[in-house]
């Protein structure tokens, strides 16, 4: 099957490159496709002025795929109430510490998040991400770029269920049907927010061990699949967000992440991950308003391969 | 000292109070004044469609006040490129930790970061804030609030210098002067971001040892005053945020922050510290707008008594 | 059930309290029992010039009781090979960082680690642990003080079993048969090693999750029970472990852990939990000789309520 | 100046190497020369039953070299008696996380520490220390290991003065003369403790900024050079340490730490750094033992490059 997901990529990778498409020095691939013309386009979207967070809450139990050797959000307390109250004094504080793996929680993968045949986007050799953190592609330019015009697209709805089987590939007829019903047109510059359903249905049933243990290397997961990159490419998505891990399909097999592979390398194209999208899609099916200003710019970790983020969207 | 501070405070605690004003179980304060109606209003003021990161790049060198006891961003990484090339795989990625005092960079203040005899905003006992966190007022309900419009007041322009001196006091005449001289208006519901330079001089000059360390418990800075918090609240402001390390103006002395007493636990108001305003401000003064759409919704973090920001201002 | 806690704690609070026995400054409490002489007659114990480390190997999967909130090991590199091998240097060097609760692996719970009816031992209040650490009972005095005879008593041997059943409670009975058995004299000044054998048998299934989440808020283990304090007084033992977690019998009630506010608040009694004693105990039952030179000092975390340590058994 | 120390390196590397000396499968290098013989040796230097922790209090605000970007412990309370008191509960607990740069405080390198030109102690590549931490030489076998005969060596006292000036370099004659004077034998299997003074001189004067952060990449500070390794293999020495940051003497230089280099990866030679020697120096010097039982395992971190350690000296 390697060898398959191999020939897929590199055909891929060949078709829809994006190195060089911005210049040499470029690091943040289809966010370039964000101008201000866009943004203003996506004022107007700001309808009814209502706000939604798209951020999973940070604490210490969020679900994990097996192996992934992350570290969830642990927040610790470097002062307290308590203190203040048996100290007795007039006026106290409190401080605290959070640490997280940065793919733990609601984030962006940062363009030196994935590395394929020896590179990274626009050519960078995988050797300029060490254990200092990433000399180029870092997240840091993605904190002042990302805010845009947000389209989501509920696949889940579509499909007539409140989440999308475990071995569900999302295509592009798919997201073309779904586009359609919701009657948004998907423009060049969005960011295409696509819903599962899966957190939500992982966050009901708090059965996360069972459900990410169960399959040994990498869960299986609803997500779009790589034929879904060219359509993305031809549209002008400037990024995609979804409410899974991974964005893509997984089939719990060998670890391949063609999607990250091809988009991630060689598109140049940011993934979100772990986006809470439940809300919003009521909220859209309520309006009928499948369009808004997003505002989802990541925290600029210098270095960071990713970028713990708020993402807001404004209706 | 302390005395006048204790009857400053006092005096302005019972003028101020917001306790009680959007009922018993309200968390989020002058939040509040941020309505959808609003964030159309802000919305309107989308003029080019540019953007800018209000948010200090996290890296482990800021500059702390001395005692400050908080931990700088740390980032480390738990996978490579490098390790990507010498295991000479296909497809490798790269993953990585962040920790840090949320207090460290670029934040908001939660309502549960200041007890006043006792007391936390809205009448909850500091005791609800213990090592588990804060069960009350902590930040996670102003992630979905932030978005309003914004207005950068800058007071070192109008002083006509790079940054205030250590030991200035922005008072209310200057605030109106400066606002003026913007031929900008401050609405209710705005956020009001305060421009002293002092976080841009700590950064141009890179001497943050001498800086800190100089003046024992707390450093001097220039920011406003206790006379500042009766015009903000008849004007009906959101929530206040400034390029230095408090909001308000700090002389070195007892450790009595009373802006932060009378704002946070009586007023209500949120604080944005550490927040950097230059760049913004040149924006501002070029094309003459001094008011922006303002997406600063913190990250969500459970318990926080204050909230990691990427303030976006979107002009 | 709660009540006849509480009547057994008070009771055994009076009879076997330790405070001001050492002055009122003390916060060792029984490790005052080991004395310089005592070590000298621990050395003789060293026959064959075998070591043996009791400590659990940190990594980042061992078994934490189901609430406990601790955070496992955590190993993260800030310098690899990977990086000099990229980087092509003729010298390089790697760095690491460890990150870890303390009581998540091999310790000694410090006397500021457990209080009682607002105390901790020798009668100081609880309240000086505050979010600073402990500025009394602090684990550091133990560093240069945990050096003297051990002796290990092998209950699951006596027993006939690999492992105790997780509902068995150590009787005095047991302990001195056991003790009788192997022919060994427990001496005041000695720490004291139980052998339930409950370490080995989570770590041979590796069921950690079913066998810790199984229980509600706190797991069933075998281990000591509130009976062999007064034996444990009368003998003159300086301190306790055990290869269990919390040294005394477990048995998932109402989170009461009488063992734990006897020894530690009124007598002063440390506890050492996670340590490792199946080798030890084979190379005990080979030779016979199960007294030894126990060199258990820990790290001096200053303020720490616990410390970690690597046990090394000199036999 | 790197030609020489090239050339230097290499040379000794030759002379000195032990890679295959205890087999291809060695990780633990000279530590190999510890016997049980040589155990129960040390064993018969406890002469008054005192003993001394040579590790440094762990808090945050240790003197680091500049640039080594290692993080100083931190210690975080994640349950506290402030909590237990507010709470008014019958029992309470503290609990508390430690985070730190293994190689902040006192401890050992391990064999994985140091590459030269590509490969590291016992002819393994670097590239078996990833960010997954050692594959080999970790610091774990050093756990039970580390129980010998230590042996102090007062460089700074045959001097005549409290602390070596930053400049000197601690030669063959030096050793010789103060053993010699110190009436003492160093045997093979010995670990031997070299007091610089350096450590005392720092915490004395309190003055870490100023003197770590003088002399750019690498502090000047005392220690042995390269001249002794030749002498240290002779004497089947089985690890050295000393009360200073890197053992060998630091010259500001170039970043080539040429005693690392050479014991480190060619002789296996583990070194122990930041230990507390002038406690222990003016015992010795009391009663003119300078031998004693040195137990001195670290803590077992899986894959670590280091292990913290409370170095024992019991006399």
């Amino acid at each position: 099957m390697s060898d398959s997901v191999d020939a897929r990529v590199d055909a891929l990778a060949r078709d829809l490159s994006n190195w060089g498409r911005w210049g040499p020095e470029d690091g943040i691939g289809t966010l370039n496709l964000i101008t201000p013309e866009k943004r203003v386009q996506a004022a107007a979207c700001v309808r009814s002025g209502t706000v939604m967070s798209l951020a999973l809450e940070l604490r210490s139990d969020l679900p994990q795929p097996p192996g992934s050797g992350r570290l969830n959000p642990q927040h610790v307390m470097t002062e307290t109430g308590s203190d203040a109250a048996v100290g007795e004094v007039v006026s106290g504080y409190s401080d605290d510490v959070l640490a997280m793996s940065v793919h733990a929680a609601t984030h962006w993968d940062a363009l030196s998040h994935v590395f394929h045949r020896g590179f990274m986007y626009n050519g960078r050799r995988c050797t300029e991400v060490t254990s200092g953190g990433a000399r180029a592609n870092d997240v840091v330019p993605f904190a002042g770029r990302l805010v845009t015009r947000g389209v989501l697209v509920d696949i889940a709805r579509s499909r007539g269920v409140d989440a999308l089987p475990h071995d569900h590939e999302v295509t592009v007829a798919e997201l073309e049907a779904a586009l359609a019903e919701q009657r948004v047109d998907l423009l060049a510059g969005d960011v295409l927010l696509v819903r599962t359903g899966q957190l939500g249905r992982i966050a009901e049933s708090r059965d996360w061990a069972s459900f990410t243990e169960a399959n040994g290397h990498l869960p299986h997961e609803p997500g779009i699949g790589t034929d879904c990159l060219p359509w993305l490419q031809e549209r002008g998505v400037a990024a995609i967000a979804s409410d899974n891990w991974a964005v893509e399909h997984l089939t719990g097999g060998d670890g391949r992440l063609p999607v990250h592979e091809v988009a991630i390398v060689h598109m140049g194209l940011p993934l979100g991950e772990i986006f809470q999208l439940d809300a919003l899609a009521s909220a859209c099916a309520a309006d009928g308003h499948y369009d808004f200003l997003l505002a989802a710019g990541p925290l600029p970790v210098r270095g960071g391969v990713g970028g713990p983020v708020n993402p807001l969207a404004i209706r």
